[in-house]
């Protein structure tokens, strides 16, 4: 999908933090009309340098009830500032977030009374940096995103989120579930997260680790990078995850059990080179190659339809008022 | 230390894959004179093609005795290679290599009668890629070497390797043993190589893989990278580094599995985010700051002065005829 313009579209934003201030960024630059908060002074004043119209209190973004707020506070802080959130939002306003983690934040927005304006969104897209100083809107550019549905999710919500995210923001969206979104989070985010910390705190402990950090080149350097984000930013995406997170992590500690105790009585180990192999080449295209048009019917089959096909890869390629097509 | 002219030395590689080929590209665009062998056919005419002098048999690299032969072959093809070497090495040549595992490559070069010749060398450079085509002189610029010795290690040959190393390869020396060097690489390369390779095999069987390679982005394609490397390759370096491996796969098992149970018990685990920090900032400068003139003494002290000095971090500076100063 082309990017269309944002012109006309009132976004709030809480949270301007690494994710928040790009997506901010990217926004006022595309045109909408942004007004951001952040609970931190400095961070206000670095995002009204870089021009953005910040507001100093929560509850003025909700007054100026916009189209869209979204919620870009750390996972840890999303509770609080959802009961916030639910106190002062008014309007036809529609909540999103874009935490990492989507059955925590809908638990959090449930909580705060929020679930009929909700609909959740996870951009697939960072850096192991944090904070507005390294926020950037290219760090979006081309990112997939995750949106995401349940049986409470609002239509008109769902086609403003989705407007957003293919428009201004320049995103191609799956719709999924929270479990799937969650699950192939744990996969391919959560658990490279946590095995890049073990990595490096194998290497801090071993006897020969300034050599080893020494001889340390791109294998190293790649396979830790994540490892040095903020460490309590990672343990609160693994701790909110933590059933997937777990599930995956006990199929590792399994399938290396296995080839340590293969390496230490020189038995094969080809077979855990060899595994089933669809995807070691290049990323796959965006999309499933099925294309499908689905109504937003008001019986509300179009969430399972939807989150079904983007369980399958599928990608939105066309918002109307009243369908969606993925393919 | 500057990069010194490498006219006038004479040198064999043997077999032209990523890193055969690009050392041999380097060598030769540093002036130095290159004879270069592999086995297969259609390498050694891309070679040719590439500007190389290039023959059809590795006895006829040796009959020219260069100054310096490196075997630059598979990890696999090491011991055969070595003993074809023995059969026809002659003159004063200098045998050293390039392999990934030193204890390995020095069993095969000890099996083949080479001891006397040969010093083990290691560059720390590499991409997933293979082949003669993937090679780059640059993968080497700025590289750190390990140059490994034992208490049989040559001094003239050792010198002659260092200056080969530090001189036209533009390489920055850790003179270690094959111990330290094996129990440093298991960490910083095999491990990492193993880790990523699991975790292409974990999302490869999950029932969300396809949507969870459409939602992956920089942390799992950095993570999984060096996963994408020939499985062949990977397997060797794996298996004949297989105790030191093993060794630190045990550690990254047990701190996995109590991750997990404490992700699964609602147990706090900000301890195993938290742990000993000194590598997650920038990348040490080279040297560990003690700075030490060894002298290349006939009782051969030589040898556990440099590699002792190499396993606390110091790096070659300056080789003399007689002496090595580290820092």
């Amino acid at each position: 999908m082309g990017r269309t313009s944002g012109v006309g579209l009132r976004v709030g934003v809480v949270g301007l933090g690494l994710v928040g201030g790009s997506v901010a960024r990217l926004l006022h630059a595309q045109g909408v009309d942004v007004t951001a908060h952040d609970a931190t002074a400095a961070t206000r004043a670095a995002a009204r340098a870089a021009g953005l119209r910040v507001v100093g209190d929560l509850a003025d973004v909700c007054a100026q009830e916009p189209d869209v707020l979204v919620l870009a506070v750390p996972l840890r802080a999303m509770r609080s500032v959802a009961a916030e959130v639910g106190r002062h939002v008014r309007g036809a306003t529609v909540v999103t977030d874009v935490g990492s983690v989507k059955g925590a934040v809908r638990d959090a927005v449930r909580s705060a009374g929020l679930e009929s304006r909700y609909v959740g969104a996870h951009p697939m897209a960072g850096t192991e940096h944090s904070g507005f100083e390294a926020s950037d809107p290219a760090m979006l550019d081309g990112a997939r995103w995750a949106v995401t549905v349940d049986g409470t999710t609002p239509r008109g919500g769902f086609v403003t989120v989705l407007r957003l995210v293919t428009g201004p923001l320049g995103g191609t969206v799956h719709v999924l579930t929270d479990e799937v979104h969650d699950e192939s989070t744990a996969l391919v985010s959560h658990v490279p997260h946590v095995l890049a910390t073990e990595l490096l705190g194998v290497v801090a402990d071993a006897p020969v680790r300034d050599v080893a950090l020494g001889l340390a080149a791109g294998s190293f350097r790649d396979a830790t990078r994540v490892g040095r984000t903020d460490a309590r930013r990672t343990e609160a995406m693994v701790t909110d995850n933590a059933a997937w997170v777990a599930s995956a992590l006990r199929v590792v500690v399994r399938d290396l059990e296995q080839l340590v105790r293969a390496l230490e009585s020189n038995a094969p180990v080809g077979e855990f080179f060899d595994r089933p192999d669809p995807v070691r080449g290049p990323a796959p295209v965006a999309g499933s190659g099925e294309r499908l048009r689905v109504d937003l019917d008001d019986a509300g089959d179009w969430r399972t339809a939807l989150a079904g096909a983007g369980a399958r890869g599928a990608v939105v390629v066309d918002v109307e008022d009243g369908a969606v097509v993925v393919a």
